[in-house]
């Protein structure tokens, strides 16, 4: 495990570290990890596309939250059904073949990939997550993929969080990970996703692991994720397989330091923002001044995904008219006379800055709520229309 | 009045107009309708920009539908405050600018429209309904516009349709019009409208005329609307300046035509999904098996304004696992094991047909409902990237 001075995880103007965090390798894993990646042939590139990360520790405190789509995947749905979701010492990942939309046979696959990786480590399959992402509605090549597990199975090690990160990936334009120190207490994580963002409940993929100690990792992962991964949009599309699973090892003796998970959470879900497929600008939204929470989240989200908003912070052009037009459209039916150039602050969309800071003030009361959104460029139509089943 | 052989109003798939209807010079207008269209400088352009629809009769009936959005532009407030909805003689638009976000300005700003129309008409200004289209905040050049008024009302003539449908358009790619005869009836319409589409109770701008009798023209646009330009979405955005009216004089003694109406709403819809701002191609979304009719609208609503579906559609990809993915966000929290290929067919997204259909059956009861949308292709980008405040 290497320190290093300046690697700049917390990149993003809108995340405020903690002080005293180390920034280690971010390919590193937090001590008592193990990671490993593998190609078994499922993407036509020949790239990595099978992974897994296991804690050594029998100890492991967990948390997994999964997507809320009524048409959830058979990982997501073997994950509900099979999994002891607080005491998960490992996940195994494919990113070749979301397995969604692929009725029984789909979910035999993923309980399958289950059962090989807990027979690899010698645990109990109960305590093994599965995750799948990539193209939906194609039978898994599920003899293909067992043989990978097998082999990354028998590939695991602390430096494996690089071939872990990579195997992870789909239309990103690069791995997401990162590895901090503070104290005592180690945290890692890694994370991919780039279209198909706006979760629910949970996310795309992300995988966090710790040696803190974490006496409630539900709650912690909930709040964290409400925080983070439930304030981005890419599209506006909820994922079939969003999963984003922490594990806490507890070895380190050391609580995990207050903020440290949701700085991590944050700026990995902005990556993702900045990634979002063919983006090139990332804006925040903040919707103030409006009569209930669920109303400033309404606005927030309206303005967020509109495509309109979106092309124009694309074009760098403050268009304002359009951020009332969405804000409007999220309160149809009622009346907000005042919302003018006055209540509208929008003019970072006219400058070069990589990250935008839009508000609109509603005028109707103290709630507000705010939510990161990618623009929308060629590079989106590009890989969206290219990318097929 | 001139009538054409074969001038194909109803070209659209999804249209089946009753029998025995002519198709006339799509720029003619009604009998006892008089229009016309001006440029008073409000488009860079020095395009058309201003027009006037007036009704010769007294005994005009009419209807007026207009936006839900809150961020309502000051003519549709001022409709509201100011209109008799059920005997508007007249109507005035400008399409170089909406009028939208511009305070109390702008609506003293429609009012004076308002009026100025009706001292050139002669009429109580409580019957002339005031529509704008363009773009948004920026506070319109009133002078000149007044001054535009009253040289297109002195314009206005039998033979005005061609100059009024064109002095509505923003970015359309031509105008929307139509002239058709049933017995001895006559009815005219000219709409615009390529973005900033989704109309919630109305929609962009639509105008009819007939002669014919209409006894409750309110309940006869309602019900033609909720089948056509509440059916389609471009790019899911609700304008703040959406306004369909109708006007029937009744001086042909005749009844309005059942079916008439709805037909040549639903095709001037259709041209607005055609034209759906960089569009080249259609497609029409069935949600069947759902529970309710809600939650059939809800699915559809989700597919049509997916952008991943949006381009696959472009892209001319059956990518049926994108359908299935929206359908599922659509019912959050809910379960859709079975969406298999075998529940959607969206064969034709793979074909070169500008019109391409796609159902999904839910399997879940009785309800279905559908949604026009466009494709989301590189126009698209360029047109909203590059139009500005």
């Amino acid at each position: 495990m290497s320190a290093q001075a300046a690697p700049g995880f917390f990149r993003s103007r809108w995340v405020d570290p903690p002080a005293g965090i180390l920034e280690l390798a971010p390919t590193d894993l937090a001590p008592g990890f193990r990671a490993a990646g593998a190609a078994c042939g499922l993407k036509p590139s020949g790239g990595t596309d099978v992974g897994i990360v296991a804690c050594d520790s029998e100890d492991v405190g967990s948390a997994l939250l999964l997507t809320r789509n009524a048409a959830a995947a058979a990982p997501i749905r073997v994950c509900r059904d099979r999994c002891d979701p607080d005491g998960l010492r490992a996940a195994v990942v494919n990113s070749g073949n979301a397995n969604a939309a692929t009725g029984e046979q789909g979910y035999r696959d993923a309980v399958a990939m289950q059962e090989r990786c807990a027979a690899a480590l010698g645990l109990d399959p109960s305590q093994v997550a599965v995750a799948e992402t990539g193209t939906i509605g194609v039978p898994l090549p599920i003899e293909r993929l067992l043989e990978g597990i097998d082999a990354t199975a028998g590939a695991l090690g602390g430096a494996g969080g690089r071939s872990f990160s990579e195997a992870i990936m789909t239309t990103d334009r690069g791995p997401k990970r990162c590895c901090v120190r503070a104290g005592n207490v180690t945290l890692s994580a890694q994370a991919k996703g780039a279209g198909m963002i706006e979760p629910g409940l949970a996310t795309m993929l992300c995988f966090v692991q710790t040696d803190a100690v974490v006496a409630d990792p539900s709650t912690e992962l909930r709040r964290a994720v409400a925080a983070s991964f439930e304030r981005i949009t890419v599209d506006g599309q909820m994922s079939t397989n969003d999963a984003v699973l922490l594990q806490a090892s507890g070895t380190s003796s050391e609580q995990l330091p207050p903020g440290l998970l949701d700085v991590v959470l944050l700026q990995l879900a902005l990556e993702i923002v900045a990634d979002g497929e063919g983006a090139s600008r990332s804006g925040r939204i903040e919707a103030r001044g409006a009569a209930t929470p669920e109303e400033a989240e309404r606005v927030a989200r309206a303005v967020a995904n509109s495509p309109l908003v979106k092309t124009a912070l694309f074009g760098g052009d403050p268009n304002w008219g359009r951020i009332a037009q969405s804000a409007g459209m999220a309160l149809a039916g009622e009346e907000l006379h005042e919302l003018g150039a006055a209540a509208i602050e929008a003019d970072e969309l006219g400058g070069d800055t990589a990250e935008a800071e839009i508000s609109v003030d509603l005028g109707r009361g103290d709630a507000a709520a705010h939510v990161y959104f990618s623009d929308l460029g060629h590079r989106y139509v590009e890989l969206n229309a290219e990318y097929t089943t």
